[in-house]
């Protein structure tokens, strides 16, 4: 920290992203990307007429991209907001609607971590709600709270996902608070609560191109709301950074909504894989929650979480573990491709044997 | 304004970028992009499999291109910092180094927007410092003025530079605050003063892809600075979003470095071309301000500023027209080809014909 850095940042402790090491070729199961590569429209789309125009700046009003969304998921242009991935949205979203002290945010202590890191660096008064016995967000807890509500459906690192009905109980409850509703993961098989946004004016949906739209490397999150919420959306961008998605970003999550289907089936396909994934994991006694994500979370009474970490690392595949106390035994898994999935669970399955054998 | 907003950002008025309008073909005189494309290693970078890699996360360090920028300006990597455009950076700068009301900052009356949208934003007691008789900034007012300073260096929309020596008499005299000086335009032939780096910690230099590079539409910009402001700007990239570089992006940057010559080729072109432009708008009887920069600034006592930009984009040339009182009677022009730029000088021409003509 520098001499210069204000004061209120001190404390602050910035998110730390899941690691990408470079030593060695991994099975990377670790950040939840997905293992199917973007669509040829996407492919088509950049091509080296695009490139070429790279001299001149993008649109800021990604108009071409809002049509595309808002066709797709049934809304108006005025009721889509883009940015520069979905945690840019959720930035935004701090900045716009936790008026500090005044109003103050809840979401689940046990959550994506960054929800923490933006409380944090806006001095937002945070109550972090503990999961329930069985891991699931209670969503009662949520109701007429009185403050703004961050919830990732399904929520991360568990997986388990809230119905429609108990998002909108926990919507309507708090009409004077917005209710910011992170569906990274919906397309894997959860329930997404977009059609209350024709309802209610206090819901934001995020949503982002990183993971069932295979992008995450393109920098693209959407969100769908009220046209007031997401004309606030706008006005905070504009006062930050109007240009922060580049022109082949703009073209590329155009190309992927023309390609709609594709992505869908991928989806279908990391479904299927997810329940060998659970069953398998299963077989060896390990405890899977209700995964309606891109990854699974599970844990075992034979092997630690960090052990299990450690050693799957050494063995070439690369999976998510948190120190947090609470989850420290588990390990979180991304949903691969077949292949991937029995190569780690063979891995698991020699892992532990190994251990049985030191006993 | 929805009844969520924080009500902080009630009176907020974002920057408004430059019109791209697209009812007809225009000769793009307006936001100062570059007229030539991007280097061919930045046309080769972005081939299929570096699309088919979108599925993947960025590296977040951006280590290769941190290498690239630091080779070429003789830094080590630890002095860099790259972000998502170099406005991303300066708002990075305004929340890291002006500690609200505390610290306050100063910059030019007249200079680029933004820096009075990012002080608004953060609720920064903002001291804008008119410029002299000659529109150049006043360096000495800068001296000893306790605040965080932020100048382009060359000013925007006058194309004004200061010297070497100038900037580091404001660094020198203002030790316990940090100056930023904004070089995006520094490339058409103004003094940069990275050198000073080596020797101040309180000065942070911040560069763009956006002019010189060709690469407006891929959103990159970079700063040069002591390691710990450096590492200040890291913390706030990681705590707000810090994948915000995708990456294909990451790709033609680091291209980009390694055919540094094509673009200063480039420079050379642009910067003969707007001695041809100040030379023909001279000879018509414009006073053009003495311009570093990739624009020229430009009023005639025939023809107001605004009436000006509204007869070229009539006939099919944008130039860039600001409302504020102490410059209404000027256009800002971008150096374009020469082409491009006789294009503009014909119709001014034509247009003061016309003028001449109605009276």
């Amino acid at each position: 920290m520098s001499r210069f850095l204000a004061e209120r940042y001190a404390s602050l402790v910035a998110y730390t992203p899941g690691e990408q090491p470079t030593d060695m070729k991994y099975i990377k199961l670790n950040t939840n990307e997905s293992p199917f590569p973007p669509s040829k429209g996407v492919l088509d789309a950049i091509n080296t007429d695009a490139v070429s125009a790279l001299r001149l700046y993008p649109d800021p009003e990604c108009g071409i991209l809002k049509e595309k969304i808002a066709k797709q998921y049934g809304f108006a242009k005025e009721n889509i907001f883009v940015s520069n991935g979905s945690d840019d949205i959720l930035n935004f979203s701090f900045m716009a609607f936790c008026d500090g002290k005044k109003c103050g945010v809840a979401f689940p202590e046990i959550s994506y971590g960054f929800y923490k890191v933006y409380a944090d660096l806006y001095g937002v008064d945070a109550k972090m709600l503990p999961l329930a016995e069985d891991f699931s967000v209670s969503a009662e807890e949520y109701c007429n709270i009185g403050r703004t509500v961050v919830i990732a459906n399904p929520n991360a690192p568990t997986g388990i996902a809230l119905s429609v009905r108990e998002v909108e109980r926990i919507v309507a409850s708090n009409p004077d608070h917005v209710v910011v509703i992170d569906e990274a993961y919906v397309d894997f098989g959860a329930e997404s609560c977009i059609e209350l946004v024709h309802q209610y004016d206090n819901l934001l949906v995020v949503r982002t191109y990183s993971k069932s739209f295979s992008m995450a490397g393109a920098r693209l999150g959407f969100a769908i709301g009220g046209r007031e919420l997401i004309a606030d959306l706008d006005k905070i961008k504009y006062s930050t950074n109007p240009y922060n998605i580049n022109r082949l970003t703009l073209l590329a999550g155009a190309a992927a909504m023309d390609d709609y289907d594709y992505y869908m089936e991928n989806c279908r396909k990391i479904v299927a894989n997810r329940a060998y994934t659970t069953e398998a994991l299963t077989s060896l006694g390990f405890e899977v929650l209700p995964s309606k994500a891109n990854f699974v979370f599970a844990r075992s009474k034979k092997i630690g979480g960090e052990a299990l970490y450690t050693k799957l690392k050494k063995r070439g595949i690369l999976v998510r573990h948190f120190k947090t106390e609470k989850i420290k035994d588990f390990n979180r898994i991304t949903i691969g491709t077949l292949g991937e999935m029995k190569s780690l669970v063979a891995a698991v399955e020699a892992i532990l044997g190994e251990a049985a054998g030191e006993e």
